[in-house]
């Protein structure tokens, strides 16, 4: 059994599976339209998104968008789409650009969601309103035959830990799984080219016109030439992938699709590790926030760089970061030195300038050395405001650039040397910076 | 008594002393003359520098220069200039740019140079010809009062640290004191004309034409216009100068001129500075060379900014550094930290470039972390080749930019921590780098 049709046995539907989708949305249609005549709103129903596609992995979202009449206000759009998401599904409310609601039917899972029943994608009313122009364009031009490399290509992704736009990832978004394979043909050729990219590339359908972007994948929505559909990718992803279709090119192997589950490392074995370098651990612990993961992690990853800086801007060289969000959010600093000498050099004017005049009248008084002269400029020996990187943190977190969620700094504790135990949470968040193991090399 | 008066009283010869610089410079020429006619060669004798221009401090060397036809070979003006020195002074032999005599006659120093008899300074055979030149240039243009200015001046210079154009001191020549006392007038408007400067100022006596010269100070030779009287000065010195002039004008006082003896500072204060400051101080002891100063003092400035950019290169923050030289040769680091951790980040390619392949094969291996992607590029924990500093010297120096007398690295020791006790080289030397007192302050 060749590699691929191993891969496809585990993620694309059987025909058991495809009749047990295409039942509910059948049962969920049916429900949609029963709500729906008893409003007055003239509700187009449209499934959109992978399963309409068929290109979706076991066990997929459906994606059901009620499309109303351009007139509609949007405050009539919000609550009557609600409405029947409810009386449909029972589910929670959620929020992307506007409101849906999320919940189950017949074991899967599912999404209704309102927008507006535009010709034109570009005048959009709401980001969502583009779904299903990308929908339509893609079920008219993926044959049978990519449809499953598209399974190939999104499970690859997956397993290697780039599929996904949203923010924990930063990755591939389905639509440009599809669109990469409608460019190049098959899994492979997208494997192979990809492996030979460089940030800045820009790939189109039409060789559109198109604004200028500065991402490190462009590829222009051919339903809305002003949007580049790999926008949410970041570099870290990019050239991750980059890298992983290299290996896989070198050496084939499930282990690409289906890698092992990561197992935290042991205590002993961080113990070991953090000994041999001599380096110094830093933990940053706070409550997480009551956020959905598309505005939480954004917001870690800003507080995350905001304290990288703050200890950078005060001498303390960072060597290592990263943040690991279980029921509490960890950012973890390795650094050269937990500590700084009480005496830094700071440069003053040139002699020659005229207010050296003032930095000589401070510093006569509070340096630790008598101002000096070295090429020409002022300096002296200062006292240095934070000598210890905890207390850099723990008094000074406030003129860091934080995630405004976490500006109320609840639960913060900065931790270091012996306050770090081998506690569950310490180890799962020390090891999520320390095991640099590829996914397919565990 | 005024200022200046007092200082002149101190500086400037008086009758008695006048007629003993008198009565020497006749009897040499005297014997000069008599051990000439022995020779066939016909030597003009002429006294230069200071002695002659009468704008010497008490007590002067006196400069006689003997002049041979631009026809003698070079071999037999050295011959015979050694010759007619050693009869007269019985002195050593020296070394500037070719041999002269340096000895005592009556008391005073002497030194008798050969040099070619030219019509024109542009033409010159050696450096010293330009003597004669610059002597008499100033003989013709300073006038009686002016003499004191330029003591005056010089006597600021000494005080202050910045008078002499040897590598020790990289300051003001004599010769560029009177040009400038010629340039504004006198003391006074030189002290608060300098006060104003800045790096890169040109000055000259005639407005010519001059090529274009990279120092801080440009005084144009006004018996050459190629050259730059103050090439010899060093920024250091001359942003010392300016402020030294600052200084002055807040408050004149005797003290710039004949500053307090430097004491080496006591050992307590010194290790409550550095316990203060909490940084650490590295001792590198050499023997001295047998150099005279002018060759030695570049030497060891290159030698100790070597081993400074060695420490830099290798990660170790150098705060401040400084030479002292008696019987053995001391270069001092007032470091951060002496030790570093074994483990320091080192920058691979891009993870899309080819040869990141070689990258990952050799820190797949040798890392003390495995690769991992940062901004797009290859990083790893690798291992530090030199964890401390004094391991790095004592084994590397070779590896840094050494002056030449010091590559066989004779009596090469380097110093840390308890190692540096309170003998009184090392006190010496260690309080070179941390007095860091004006001289008017002391």
């Amino acid at each position: 059994m060749s590699l691929f049709v191993e891969v496809l046995n585990r993620v694309a539907p059987d025909e058991d599976y495809r009749e047990l989708i295409e039942g509910t949305v059948a049962s969920l249609n049916r429900r949609i339209l029963e709500v729906i005549e008893d409003l007055e709103t003239p509700i187009d129903v449209q499934l959109v998104g992978s399963v309409a596609k068929d290109t979706y992995l076991v066990s997929p979202d459906i994606d059901i968008f009620l499309k109303f009449p351009l007139t509609t206000s949007r405050s009539k759009l919000e609550s009557e789409g609600l409405f029947v998401g409810k009386r449909v599904l029972g589910g929670e409310e959620r929020y992307a650009d506007h409101p849906y609601v999320h919940g189950e039917f017949n074991g899967l899972e599912v999404d209704i969601v309102p927008c507006f029943d535009l010709s034109d994608p570009s005048n959009l009313k709401s980001a969502v309103d583009r779904t299903p122009f990308h929908t339509e364009y893609i079920m008219e031009r993926l044959d049978e035959e990519q449809r499953d490399e598209v399974r190939l290509l999104k499970q690859f992704m997956k397993g290697v830990g780039v599929y996904g736009a949203e923010s924990r990832i930063e990755g591939f978004s389905g639509y440009l799984v599809e669109l990469l394979i409608l460019r190049y043909g098959d899994f492979e050729s997208v494997i192979s080219t990809a492996s030979g990219w460089r940030p800045g590339i820009r790939l189109s359908l039409k060789n559109e016109e198109s604004s200028a972007f500065d991402d490190p994948l462009i590829f222009i929505d051919p339903v809305d030439p002003s949007r580049n559909v790999a926008s949410a990718l970041s570099l870290e992803s990019f050239s991750f992938f980059i890298h992983s279709c290299r290996e896989f090119l070198k050496e084939e192997g499930i282990h690409f699709f289906f890698p092992r589950e990561r197992e935290p490392l042991e205590w002993k074995p961080i113990e070991e590790m953090l000994q041999e370098r001599g380096t110094k651990i830093l933990m940053v612990r706070l409550n997480r926030p009551d956020l959905i993961d598309d505005n939480l992690y954004p917001q870690v990853k800003k507080t995350l760089l905001g304290v990288r800086d703050m200890l950078t801007r005060h001498d303390f060289v960072v060597l290592d970061s990263g943040h690991y969000v279980e029921d509490e959010v960890f950012l973890i600093y390795e650094l050269e030195s937990l500590y700084l000498p009480l005496s830094k050099k700071h440069h003053g004017p040139p002699v020659w300038i005229d207010h050296g005049e003032r930095f000589l009248e401070k510093w006569n008084k509070e340096g630790l050395s008598l101002p000096f002269i070295e090429e020409g400029r002022w300096v002296v020996m200062a006292p240095r405001e934070w000598t210890s990187a905890k207390q850099l943190i723990v008094e000074n977190i406030d003129n860091s650039s934080l995630g405004s969620a976490f500006r109320d700094k609840e639960g913060l504790e900065v931790l270091e040397g012996e306050e770090i135990s081998c506690t569950e949470s310490h180890r799962k968040a020390l090891s999520s910076l320390l095991d640099k193991r590829k996914p397919w090399e565990l």
